[in-house]
């Protein structure tokens, strides 16, 4: 049996705030949990604003942003690798870290004031790594890490979230080798585990509710992996 | 908080059985959760098997197919309403329900003997029907149901369980007209729940154990969606 909780209590995550401290008085963490965190708190704590004020827009990104404020559009131009599809305003785009993902990942929902965008983590897997650290410190205990954000996905409605930078988890759970009941063996079965345990941790953190963070008790996804891996490699990707 | 519980101890699935009647048998059920059950097992139940001693290639489905079995791709064909991308011996089709996924959902591991390949339920939102209706005629529960399928993504690396057919849920979750902390609307955003419950059951699903189904409590998910509704519309999809 899986259970999964909201941690509750948290205050709004500003700039340098010890976001992993503020968990560790509330999440009653022990061995083996996983615990998910929402993007938006582990990018506010880092400080990963922009003031729409102190941005320029380009004439590209005027193009991209149809009626709406360009200087957001120019932010997701500098967050991006390269524009994957757009139709103004709508960009979907691949990040620095290889995410293929609307806007980049840049968002103006729940940011601290009005006129900021929130960007993605410099290093997601960082991240998760520097908050599992500071649990073990603060706690004692060993957990794994995700941090989380809601992608929308090609061919169907809605997004779902999924795990952008991981800790002492196993992203992926490869049943090569393993057979079913008949003997095939699974050969093409690799499954996604962060990316469900991100999506499943969603249905407890609420959007508007302020509770960024939930912790995941009964899985066993120890490992040493990061969410690097969940990334498709240019050379096995059919949808590049 | 939420809980993931596996249904133990169930049979193998065959042609005819009574999949509700089972399930109602070992699940506990109570009002309010939601049953998430594999969609072989369903198909099984369905008789939706193709022995390929039956089928005769044709050549499309040989050029498909590369070194591997050719009768498995012409079921594929027949599955398919399009091909969207092929690198033989691996297929990417949108099947006649609109879903988008390797091999036209076609499978030959966990079937029931060699040269046997699953096809998915011929409409899988009416499979989840007919089980959450048998439901609560054994049982007295008003529960939601997902038929569950394990789907690759583009992009990224695994597959992630998703929901191919469901009854008695809300599929979709539209965050629209709601307001974050500081007043902005959260005007992009539509969660794909009956996706996350999807994938969330998938963590104790075992793929080679006979565990095809999990029921999830604590999740307000009712409704009156099917999973078509995850379907992205044709006018919608920047990535047909």
């Amino acid at each position: 049996v899986i259970s999964i909780r909201p941690v509750l209590g948290l205050p709004e995550i500003g700039e340098g705030d010890d976001l992993a401290e503020l968990i560790a008085e509330r999440g009653e963490l022990e061995d083996g949990d996983v615990l998910v965190v929402a993007q938006k708190a582990v990018s506010k704590a880092e400080g990963r604003l922009v003031r729409l004020a102190d941005v320029e827009p380009s004439e590209r990104a005027r193009e991209l942003a149809g009626q709406e404020d360009a200087r957001r559009h120019e932010v997701i131009l500098r967050e991006s690798a390269r524009i994957v599809r757009s139709r103004p305003p709508l960009v979907i785009s691949e990040t620095r870290h290889g995410f293929v993902c609307a806007s980049a990942g840049v968002d103006s929902s729940n940011a601290p004031e009005r006129e900021t965008v929130v960007l993605l983590p410099l290093d997601p897997d960082a991240s998760a790594a520097r908050l599992r650290e500071r649990l073990r410190e603060l706690t004692g205990a060993e957990v794994g890490v995700i941090v989380s954000d809601s992608f929308g996905r090609a061919w169907r409605q809605g997004t779902t979230d999924v795990a952008i930078g991981a800790a002492g988890v196993r992203p992926l759970l490869d049943l090569k080798g393993t057979r079913d009941r008949v003997g095939y063996e699974l050969h093409a079965t690799v499954i996604a585990i962060a990316d469900e345990l991100a999506g499943a941790a969603e249905l407890v953190l609420g959007k508007t509710d302020g509770v960024p963070a939930a912790v995941i008790r009964g899985v066993d996804a120890r490992g040493e992996g990061t969410a690097s891996e969940l990334v498709m490699p240019a050379e096995r990707d059919l949808f590049r």
